[in-house]
């Protein structure tokens, strides 16, 4: 029988303990042995629990027993759960935890440590999904060319209500705190931390490639408005916070940000709190993984799986998909340097000149205009909207700048990146 | 080094060939070791081929080569296929395959002979989408509620051209033949026994089912006209081959027909060329897997992902999902007590009685009509569309055969399945 001892009994750990409990008889022939929590450890040992698992407070009482084969980390945060993995590893437990903030900053030193012991962390990224499962074994045999993931359901509700039903950005927010979509502090969510977490994780499986969220151009969605919105409809596009890893040379960008994407595009049809990941690998072509990124049971099965894996097999794969390194490292691309279309809004006063000395200024900047709209304001100025060609970010960020300001502007520029 | 010997060197054979050559620098900083094909087979020794490996035309030079560690068996058939990769267990060599017909009649024999030697076959259901890895390792923490996938790109070509386009099945499958998407002789793929194969294998990884193709429902789209892509768009369907699983109690039900699926359902959403499986777990909800279904390079990306697995860590999860047999089996529903909801179209003479006389059927066999529109033909007759509320199988069969049999029924009756 295969001893489990879960830090951090919330939502996810005691979904485990239920998973491991009724379904037990069809993981037990999946597995070939039986899989029980024998010990569990939360921070109130005094709350009412559904379930029926000797409990302490302290880590080490799980870490420490002999009998404990597999230590499931659940318990949030980095460093003190680093702590006690890393303590974990040294007593030769498997571990597997579903803390993207740890294996964000982490995970190298982890891959290191763990060594010939299984780490895993499917639940990790994308909850559900098993997208680390896909990555790193299914698709082996692929240089990866991309990765574009919706791996955020708090800012894929948002933005999927805000182009159903029109509303803007704080009254949608607010209505997804109230039905449990988004947390009270949302600012980690919506700002795309969050997703940034998961995609340096697949970054490291698809690339190779070790990096921090501090070294990654991040964004979130509080400035998406209605007016974004209504030009992504007229030229076909949604709005999505995209997740990017993408590939060009030896040179690997990784970004997060709202994106405009054709709707015809498999990505563009993920709705609502779901999550989804289109892979494109040079032999395969482009697959995709869709399903639930968050919850106790959709995030517990994918804990349960990796528990299966080790039960079935100890360790398979190397933890982050690489057994050697490459012989010639990939390297992080500049942020100033990613090229993208892009999408920029601003309002200007409404007077003979102004259009002029905006095309005026995006030609100066090498920022080569695809479509232009100019609409009316209430207010008596004008909202012009462009879409660019292929542009350098750095060209954007100049423009923006000089375009904040411009005496004519009246509105701060707002600029979303076009996913062609 | 590992060693690969390739008994059937085609399309499929030839990628493998080309990405473990092209790719070998990420594949072996991936696998830990270098992989390389050392030896193939192919029928005819003459042909000029492009790759540089040593041919034989007899599968026992492969077989019988000590320093061959994996066969990859990609010759097609059945029963051929079956001796032989029969024989590389035999020496102990572990197998590759790709072939979905040798696995719909032998996956329990070959599971058996395999013991704890590595048997793969992740390219044998839905190409280049790892669905094999997913359903067997991703999802394992689950009871499988059910799995609807598009797995055959030739039928949902067809089907997607059919409701884009308005043509009719004779010309669409035309055009799908002169562009290669479908077979000269195309019954195998239009006839649904090709997505059946596949069903077959998921089937026993998520159910532990032994089935034969024989003992499950198996329809094609010849049947699917415009008249019924005019029925599904007025209602909000799209018509998909759907290949279906689905668990009630102790029983299972396998079938692969034509269905109307409600536009809105991701599965509803996978067009042309490319395959899709939803699964539905008790714990996880639906995941959904989208891909390339077929394609030299994108098979032979999933071949190369299983020598990979090998490679890294030899036999990891049990063949067909399952280490020991479930308590209480499972049980193949019968054809005629699957529950569903009917849409069915015929033509009949307009006049008065014969409207109350095919309600009057539709009680007498105990099925609900849920709508129903009458629309006036070209030539003087009715066409009458109904869908139905769930019915039993068997009294849709009968009210078929007993509409068929009426003297005012001008058509025979068509009859789709409403998968809501």
């Amino acid at each position: 029988m295969i001893k489990v001892g879960v830090i951090g009994v919330g939502t996810v750990g005691a979904s485990v303990i239920k998973i491991l409990h009724d379904n037990a008889e069809m993981i037990s022939a999946r597995a070939g042995t039986q899989i029980r929590v024998t010990r569990g450890v939360v921070r109130d040992l005094g709350k009412k629990r559904d379930f029926d698992i000797p409990l302490s407070d302290n880590p080490m009482d799980v870490i420490n027993d002999p009998d404990i084969d597999i230590v499931v980390e659940l318990m949030g945060g980095i460093e003190e759960p680093f702590k006690i993995v890393k303590a974990a590893l040294v007593q030769g437990k498997a571990v597997v935890t579903a803390n993207k903030a740890m294996l964000a900053y982490h995970r190298y030193e982890l891959q290191e440590l763990a060594g010939n012991i299984a780490f895993e962390y499917e639940a990790s990224v994308a909850g559900g999904i098993p997208i680390i499962n896909a990555l790193r074994d299914g698709l082996s045999a692929n240089h990866i060319e991309s990765i574009k993931g919706i791996m955020n359901g708090t800012c894929n509700y948002i933005l999927t209500k805000m182009m159903d039903e029109g509303a803007d950005f704080e009254p949608t927010l607010k209505e997804a705190q109230e039905l449990g979509y988004a947390e009270a502090d949302p600012a980690f969510d919506i700002g795309g931390f969050d997703a940034a977490h998961k995609l340096l994780i697949l970054a490291s499986i698809a690339y190779d490639i070790d990096a921090k969220p501090e070294d990654i151009l991040i964004e979130g969605i509080e400035h998406v408005t209605q007016d974004d919105i209504s030009f992504a409809k007229e030229f076909g596009y949604v709005i999505k916070l995209l997740t990017i890893a993408k590939k060009t040379g030896d040179e690997v960008e990784l970004r997060v940000h709202a994106a405009l994407v054709k709707k015809t595009e498999m990505i563009a049809k993920i709705d609502g709190v779901m999550n989804g990941v289109s892979v494109i690998g040079d032999m395969v072509g482009e697959t995709l993984y869709y399903g639930p990124g968050a919850g106790g049971d959709a995030t517990a099965s994918a804990v349960v799986a990796n528990i299966i894996d080790i039960a079935r097999s100890g360790k398979r794969s190397p933890m982050l998909g690489f057994q050697t390194s490459l012989e010639k490292d990939l390297k992080l691309k500049s942020k100033d340097e990613i090229i993208s279309k892009y999408y920029l809004r601003m309002g200007v006063e409404d007077k003979p000149g102004v259009l002029s000395a905006v095309t005026k200024m995006f030609a100066d900047h090498n920022i080569s205009i695809e479509t232009m709209l100019q609409r009316p304001c209430a207010n008596g100025n004008a909202n012009l909207l462009f879409s660019t060609h292929e542009a350098v970010e750095k060209n954007i960020q100049g423009i923006i700048k000089e375009l904040s300001a411009a005496s004519y502007t009246k509105s701060t520029p707002t600029m979303i990146r076009i996913e062609a």
